[in-house]
């Protein structure tokens, strides 16, 4: 997907809010790290004035604070989306618990982005999360998994892991200015090295092989024009050194 | 792989340095995201003295900024490590600065992974990352995707998203056993190519960009030991028949 439709989609369909934050440092961060992915609808609730801390550290994406929409509790949320996704920091595992089985930002994001639906994506107080009154009123549950011995993240950090790996399953790198060789190309080198193999009696029984290793190792090494141009001079005037042409 | 193994591995292996970094807050988050994603060894590269700012954004992270080791500059990275990875928000495209062809962290992550070798990994300044002439040093380069109407990251979050992305490759996929060549072997292959290259009275003045160009697409190919043997055979010999030994 090109990137002003992989924009337009993330922003339209997924809606980011802070519940209760504390921070004007994370909340500034947080509007930073929507606009570096490409994300654009914040949600405050319960939070506090923002001040020019909060403005400060969203550095070039003032707009998404100033487009804030504030609303007073997490019940209006549910007033207001269809679904509501819970983030927690705990994965919780418990089938009888049924209702706060997590999964992992890419196995939502694998799912939402082809569902397709306007949602909200909930994140908790810096200090203690989501309340279980809240989490019992989504209707998904998100954890970022982290290290078992100290697995809760900054919130915005939090918030930006999440983002990235929806911004990166949704949008492909455009086309770079490197150009890969050809097939034409690749196989021209191949062709370089087996003249030098030629000029110095590799044995016969293992050209195959060797051909074969070449060619997968050059593959790989995925050259542009200008490595495969050198890479052609040194081949060639190795072989004419060996063949006593210079 | 469990989480002691995978947490052995990131911990022992990917170091982080953070490069004229001029943010107390950034320096704690960056600790913080390490400890929460299993990486422990930071470096502080021309950095301010800690002050209880950084502390207090550590949190319950304050021994990776104790045990951090202080350098006073770029070069000392290149002392100490083999492998000396750069970071920078612009993916580069040009063809021409073949140097700095970038790869996304997952990229980067499959291949680092697999390789299984002490690297540190270096993060620039908050206002303009890594300087050229430090750029020009590292052995490969990530960029991590964004956004292209605003790509710069904050520096906590940068290191964040590229941590939690190694993270969870190791952490749900183990490495393969594959085992491909260390950087010891990576130098005799590059020191195979030279020698060829003087065998062969390559033009002095493109030496330097050669040498760069051949040990950058050799670790780009991530050879196996075979594949290793195998290149060094044809290197050598393709040597003494220049130098008529044989």
């Amino acid at each position: 997907m090109d990137w002003p439709a992989a924009h337009k989609l993330l922003s339209e369909n997924f809606h980011i809010a802070l519940v209760g934050p504390k921070y004007q440092g994370n909340i500034g961060a947080v509007a930073r790290a929507m606009h570096n992915t490409g994300f654009e609808h914040l949600l405050l609730v319960n939070a506090p004035e923002l001040t020019d801390e909060a403005y400060q550290r969203a550095v070039s994406s003032e707009y998404i604070l100033k487009d804030a929409r504030i609303l007073p509790d997490f019940n209006s949320l549910r007033t207001e989306y269809g679904i509501v996704v819970g983030t927690s920091s705990v994965e919780t595992i418990s089938s009888r618990k049924f209702r706060r089985i997590s999964i992992p930002p890419d196995e939502f994001w694998a799912g939402a982005l082809e569902r397709n639906e306007k949602m909200v994506i909930a994140f908790g107080r810096e200090g203690d999360g989501l309340h279980n009154d809240e989490l019992e009123k989504c209707d998904h549950f998100i954890h970022i998994p982290a290290n078992p011995e100290y697995p809760v993240y900054n919130l915005s950090h939090a918030v930006s892991i999440f983002l990235y790996q929806g911004f990166l399953k949704l949008y492909e790198s455009p086309p770079t200015e490197i150009e890969p060789i050809s097939d034409t190309n690749l196989k021209r080198l191949v062709e370089g090295f087996s003249r030098i193999l030629d000029d110095i009696h590799y044995p016969r029984y293992k050209r195959k092989n060797t051909d074969v290793m070449i060619r997968r190792m050059l593959a790989r090494a995925s050259l542009s024009q200008t490595e495969f141009f050198k890479m052609m001079g040194i081949l060639r005037h190795t072989a004419e050194h060996l063949e006593g042409k210079e």
